[in-house]
């Protein structure tokens, strides 16, 4: 049998895709035919991006999954005419890039390189920083990404704290649950890491009351989701010193809008949703494998939850 | 018998050390007198900062070795005076410090902060760095720190290279000795770290030939010492645009005057050596665990090859 695979994204992820997916699927040994349009009543899965022309999934009636190009699934997940598995991105390309984005702004914090990269003027200030072990890190979210960066900096020699909805344990890392856990992760994070998925739970969790539980002074990073944070909190918090400085990779809107107040605020640093990326290679790989799990009929990888919403 | 032992270095030295290293002493069960002043034909040991009041050794006629509280030795271990052993430190928070602040640079210039850091205008700009597997890092130097560093490097993933003057072999690092070695090594330095010893062989070591032969844009690292730079052909490389950027934290005159056009240069960025710093705790140890040695009649830590200068 051959599988028919819907490629449903932009033309210039097509053009990213079609080469290396074609060859991950060869690899995995499936018999395939991967096509940007199909009739709907002939696609066996959709390799899918949530902002596709594809809105309605009622008319691929033989489809067996959706097999999604992101980590992000929060534009799918709820959507009510999906009614076959969806599985989630899990790309290694993706987790290491994110591993370097997030150990590389915690160092930069942790020892003030913006006082020297701004400020070239000829004085001699010879602080020296502490060391890692006297800076206490708190990474929200536990998933792939959230232990991929945990791991990292313990291993540098940072006091690693992890937050997530329900229990986890990781190795050298101290880790916290549910809402009284939370305010404990809070109080420890001189550096904070938001690597929560978007789901109803999430959207605010950082908020001014959550903002007052952490150390003053500190620092947060969001390389996570945009809705994580209620935004006016945060500038309030910058404003009055609560927190020291804010890097934010992800937004409500993306692109974030030259006039919004977040790219003139001396205490935020704006990074445009680069922290990491898919990487074609090795998510085509990914994406192969599942194709060829689906039609041995083995259980897919990274399946999402529908009713947590990852 | 009691141990007599020199503190010779700055008063705000003294103040830094006295109780971290009487305790250190204590703990290392050596019965002792720790001063600021002895008659000199009385000191067992001197505890010594190379600007120290101490340059003629020859008063201290019972001396049994010199314990430098730096890494550094190069402005004693060709002093003619010294005929007793001299111990460098190697200091784990030392060490500590200098792998965070070369991964923090390092990773600074594989993701481009500098670019988000100082341009806050409101561009989205989405070019997504390569992986780490994809940015080749050299190190000049494979000592302790260098080693460390190499370590750290190749842990988040990138391809280490590391030259040392003598042939070594280090877990994936790939290795590199001598003139020869030198040149290969540089090949393959998109970021080059530099963490050799000042001695008379590295003066100048990179200079105009040892620039041109890196990759066109690479990133020069040097928190090792100011003296391994010829500084004009450092600034020809960057004019050219042969050179990407330097970071320097080490000069032939510290504090960097002013003045001096590094300060200004767009693509240097100085830091005031702060790099790294001995910690007092974990020195302190180091030189009592050396004090107890020599005591004890067994080889000291860490001797310096006077032949060599390191």
């Amino acid at each position: 049998m051959t599988a028919n695979i819907l490629f449903a994204a932009t033309a210039n992820r097509w053009a990213e895709y079609e080469t290396p997916l074609s060859e991950a699927l060869r690899e995995a040994g499936v018999a395939f035919d991967l096509r940007t349009d199909f009739p709907p009543d002939e696609v066996d899965y959709i390799v899918y991006a949530p902002n596709s022309e594809v809105q309605d999934f009622k008319p691929y009636t033989r489809l067996k999954a959706v097999l999604n190009l992101w980590a992000g699934v929060e534009d799918v997940v709820f959507n009510p005419t999906l009614s076959v598995p969806l599985a989630r991105m899990v790309d290694h390309g993706l987790t290491q890039g994110m591993v370097e984005w997030v150990t590389g702004h915690v160092l930069r914090h942790h020892l003030g390189m913006d006082a020297h990269i701004l400020g070239q003027d000829g004085q001699w200030r010879t602080e020296v920083p502490p060391l890692a072990q006297d800076r206490r890190v708190t990474i929200l979210g536990l998933g792939e990404l959230g232990r991929a960066c945990a791991d990292s900096l313990a291993r540098l020699g940072f006091p690693v704290s992890g937050w997530s909805r329900s229990a986890k344990s990781l190795p050298d890392v101290t880790t916290y649950h549910g809402d009284d856990g939370l305010a404990e992760a809070l109080s420890r994070a001189d550096i904070l890491v938001l690597l929560l998925p978007d789901t109803p739970d999430t959207t605010d969790l950082v908020n001014a009351d959550r903002l007052a539980q952490m150390p003053e002074g500190a620092v947060l990073i969001n390389p996570g989701r945009g809705t994580l944070i209620d935004d006016t909190a945060l500038i309030e918090a910058l404003d009055s010193g609560r927190l020291g400085h804010a890097t934010l990779d992800v937004f409500r809107t993306e692109p974030l809008l030259p006039v919004h107040p977040f790219w003139a605020h001396p205490k935020v640093t704006v990074t445009p949703h680069i922290a990491s990326a898919t990487r074609a290679d090795s998510a085509s790989r990914v994406i192969a494998e599942n194709v060829r799990r689906g039609e041995a009929g083995e259980p897919l990888l990274h399946l999402v939850n529908r009713d947590l919403g990852y």
